[in-house]
């Protein structure tokens, strides 16, 4: 198995039970690929450790033939897969709306994101196998193995689902290792799900249950916990009926080198970060070294999959004084990200996906 | 045939030739679906009288067997199909960024958009039928009858393409009816095409031709106009290869009544107007009654086709004075639409997609 993660040096650690860490933003921009020591780990529980030899995989609800797997047979009976895809927290960039108001939740920087080869087998097949029912309405709901405790409900098992559709799309999979290797213990040792474009939320780690249902999963984490709610509803005030559930991510770019605070010489600075547009591509990306007055546009590196991210740089010619640099990214479809981050605070610090800006002392 | 309809009284028109007009948006609220009558009209050229009878479609490029159809071949050997769609002009709410700053293009305000049940065969069908060569790469091209004339330019004949994904999705039509109806003289009589979901511009009127090719189309509608172009760039800087050609649309709303300059008595007001997502749906629609300080949630009347757009109403309270009535979209990706019209600014004016403003005089 893959072993732990958690002696990883430099991570910055938001929390230690559950385990909640990203990596420094230069560290991150430094591999397309983003390394599994390096790359963020959301928990909500415990990490389970699961014995490769006792594991078994249920799939089961409206199935013609409930199945129970080991990895060895998903291995057997299913086509290997490998797709280069980006997972992100909900959460990712929290901070930048913390700033504004309080929200709920861990104050992640932008790097709460992370960009992998996936390799597994397709959930397609093997509902199919199953002989799962299909059509509009349906949805896949996963158990996972993690326990969570929180204030005011009993302990639980984490669980979420996502609808059919998403579910029989090809870039699904029941993923077995990152990058080449097993998964290490946090990151879903031995099998995990891995939804390209969706929240990570949907991408259940130490994954043991499949269900086909009609209706979306009543866990917590589905229910009543990862929606958008609207800007005027507070902590005190939510109503997680009204709130949308998260599932595809907005586009979002940030800026990770320089860094926050930075002291530099006047004249030409390169910056260098990454944007992500779900399954939409990012067509342009723009940076200001002058706080939004006048904009370049960064040269990209993009991915051969369209679930991968982009990573972008470019040259703005820097005055001296206290200085914002500022990226924004348009998608394919003529999209760009809101200006200000308190245009989309929400109380629970979701999709933070304002301009990205990094104030830096130009000396 | 379906005559003209230049005669009808109330049309906001901005040039009687080529004969670009829009409705009223009280009136473009009123129905979910649009009368033809009602509909923007955007021409680049002449409006083309076509005989049927003398009429013929040719396909080719790269298919198997060529084909050259009337419309009755189209319907006698093709399956009859529906869509609800909206079209929408990539110059659609203009004015907004005219305000900014001088833009190119007639000063569209949110009425350059319709919605119509759209009936004619599919594109997908016609194209299988000719043996098309299918993959990654290729584009269809249309031709169409309008001549159009341009300073500095030779006379030419409208022409566009979009890419062989889009043309092979199923919702692409050959449509020769608009709500029931044969479709009007300016709307393309006798067949036009409807790409749900992309700017109007790829969707042409009097369509004579679709060919199958290995690159987009050449025609100066494809290459030098109708991109979206990075924000330093101005008129007398124009470097078209540094657009990205406009497709799908952006997320948008609008605000249809109370209309720009209402006087209205403090209090309660009912708010209406529509918004689009493309693809996407529209989960939520916020109206401010105090210039973006509070929001409501509208409540939203949505079609049964994911290319319809959606109607929304809200209430809100005004006090006394000019008041900003703002309204903003947000998608199933949680994207949201950028506060101000300078921050998506383009010298020529397309995807004015920002909060759509109305001042009004509260008594």
């Amino acid at each position: 198995m893959g072993g732990s993660l958690r002696g990883r040096p430099g991570m910055i650690v938001h929390s230690e039970a559950p385990y909640n860490a990203e990596p420094p933003l230069g560290r991150l921009r430094a591999a397309f690929l983003t390394g599994a020591a390096d790359f963020y780990v959301r928990s909500h529980g415990n990490i389970p450790e699961i014995d490769p030899a006792e594991y078994r995989l249920r799939v089961d609800g409206l199935v013609a033939e409930p199945l129970t797997l080991t990895v060895a047979a998903l291995r057997a009976r299913f086509q290997a897969q490998t797709v280069n895809a980006v997972l992100q927290c909900a959460g990712n960039r929290r901070a930048d709306l913390q700033r504004v108001r309080p929200v709920s939740g861990d104050p992640w920087a932008p790097g709460a994101i992370g960009h992998a080869e996936w390799g597994g087998v397709g959930l397609a097949e093997v509902l199919r196998a199953a002989g799962a029912a299909e059509g509009r309405g349906l949805h896949v709901a996963f158990a996972a193995a993690d326990e969570i405790e929180m204030e005011g409900e009993k302990r639980f098992r984490f669980g979420v689902s996502i609808p059919m559709e998403k579910a029989m799309a090809g870039e699904v999979l029941l993923a077995f290792e990152m990058n080449g290797a097993a998964l290490a213990a946090e990151h879903g040792f031995p099998l995990r799900v891995v939804v390209p474009g969706f929240a990570g939320v949907r991408s259940p780690k130490w994954l043991m249950g499949i269900t086909v249902q009609d209706r979306p999963s009543n866990n917590h984490m589905q229910q009543r916990d990862y929606k958008m709610l609207p800007p005027g509803m507070e902590a005190e005030t939510v109503d997680w009926a009204k709130g949308a559930t998260i599932e595809e991510m907005p586009l979002n770019s940030a800026i990770c080198e320089p860094g926050e605070r930075a002291e530099l010489a006047a004249g030409r600075v390169v910056v260098r970060g990454y944007a992500i547009a779900s399954a939409r591509g990012v067509v342009r990306v723009d940076v200001s070294g002058d706080g939004g007055r006048n904009w370049v546009q960064a040269a990209l590196e993009v991915g051969a999959s369209r679930w991968s991210w982009v990573f972008w740089e470019a040259a703005v010619e820097l005055s001296r004084g206290e200085q914002d640099i500022i990226v924004r990214a348009w998608d394919s479809a003529g999209q760009t990200q809101p200006s200000q981050a308190a245009d989309v605070w929400n109380t629970k610090g979701y999709l933070s996906a304002a301009w990205h800006r990094v104030r830096v002392r130009v000396v």
